[in-house]
């Protein structure tokens, strides 16, 4: 697999990391940069990130073989269809995007008949850092990155993206795009949205200064990913929003169960409840994936 | 501050680690172990952290200037009834529990006029590890160790337990009982109850198996503490109901509205709680003590 031009729309952690991969692996001829801010486009190309840099998608996209979409979930539609009229006829597409039925959906409104191209793809895997100048190679080495292909791809667009990924290291898995979200409701956005929560629960207390002042190890695990980007998982619930209200009333009807036993005195509901999430807790392989 | 012969009733981690930190210092000339296990009690002797042992809490505790109860939870009233009787009459008793509103009821309850000379504690330390082979004279080096000094409370008995903390290493502060219970509901029993109910959650899905193959870095830190005692966590959470329960009312609160914000598409009112969130997060000292 070798990518001839690639056309790079968003500039930050997540596309520098994968241009830096592909460069290492030697699967990629040029890189096209295209973001809103020449600044960041100026420092790409210092940092070798990219050869050259538009601020048009569809200036981007002309010639490109591969089309990497790497901004946020909120900004996907609108670039998509920006860099559409301009896809070669046989360029592949694919994104980043935490969720990925949102994204499918714009693209199925915006890209016509090349949607037969378009490959979903989410690389689990990130930092705490954000912008180019946090990328690096390494980024997806033995991350999954799950493609969520479509009945209506062809195979060797599906191909190609799982090619690319591999290339830069990553394990490739696919699933059925409602899946992909119902999963990453279950353990990466429930959790946000939890952690988010907890921390402004305790914000709104009177004695919230002193309370922060005793916050415990297990306090400052339990609420690290409270201090990720409020407008990308603003986005991410968002788009979202079905698969993660399911498990919100999920989780509220487990909370409720435990908050129950409390109320009640029911100490052999709670040690069972427990015992149940420390054993299944203890199944999860020692090191996962990141973020 | 010297004692001269240190009751431990119980030989857990805590008390160990106290035992090892207080040799150290200096600061103990005997140390009485006594526990139900003599297995345990024979490896605390060989490890030196205690010089002799009984099971019988009255024997421990006889000729005794200091006697610290580190046993469980639920089992701190029996212990200290069973004490009671044989203690001398100047002898200082404390504690290492969790919750303290009901240790004092339980103190109050079985120790009569001696309740001059029972200061309670709560040191915010600990590890994964468990019993007297995991104790380690470092445990309470630059953590925080919580006294809850009662009104009828004994100055002498209060500086003396502040002082023996202080030879360990901690830092020692002074809080009401009631406050001390609801900032620990707060930063630890509430988190707490979250990451149990979070797991718990997912183990009842159809796709859990795969659910936790999937679960990033993110799930892995906020569910860690789902992998503590089970048996420990219902005695807290028991022992400490009021507070508990009034946390996890103003907990579904936000959470509540976090929801609400989701299924009206509000990406606002998300944006707001969330950068809210993320700034008290931020605020947090970089180290903080443990558990």
């Amino acid at each position: 697999m070798r990518i001839e031009r690639l056309a790079l729309l968003g500039i930050g952690l997540m596309g520098g990391s994968l241009a830096r991969a592909l460069r290492r692996a030697g699967a990629v001829g040029e890189i096209v940069g295209c973001a809103r801010n020449t600044a960041d486009l100026g420092t790409a190309v210092e940092l070798g990130v990219i050869d050259r840099w538009t601020t048009d998608p569809a200036e981007a996209v002309a010639g490109a073989d591969v089309v990497m979409v790497a901004v946020t979930l909120g900004a996907t539609e609108q670039i998509l269809a920006k860099a559409a009229p301009a896809l070669e006829p046989d360029a592949v597409v694919t994104d980043v995007g935490s969720t990925k039925g949102s994204v499918v959906a714009a693209a199925r409104r915006v890209l016509g008949p090349a949607i037969a191209r378009f490959v979903g793809g989410h690389p689990i895997a990130g930092s705490e850092r954000t912008g180019v100048e946090a990328s690096f190679a390494d980024l997806y080495v033995n991350h999954r990155v799950i493609l969520t292909p479509l009945p209506e791809n062809d195979l060797q667009a599906v191909a190609k993206v799982r090619a690319m990924w591999e290339s830069c290291g990553a394990i490739v898995t696919e699933m059925d795009v409602a899946h992909h979200d119902e999963v990453l409701a279950a353990t990466s956005h429930l959790p946000h949205m939890l952690a988010y929560a907890l921390v402004d629960a305790l914000v709104g207390m009177s004695t919230s200064g002193e309370i922060f002042d005793y916050a415990a190890g297990g306090f400052r695990d339990t609420t690290r990913i409270a201090a990720s980007s409020p407008e990308m998982w603003r986005d991410i619930a968002l788009a979202n929003a079905p698969a993660v209200l399911a498990m919100c009333d999920r989780f509220e009807a487990t909370f409720g169960a435990v908050r129950a036993a409390i109320a009640a005195g029911d100490g052999e509901a709670l040690r069972t409840i427990f015992a149940r999430a420390k054993a299944a807790r203890e199944r999860l392989p020692l090191r996962g994936p990141s973020r």
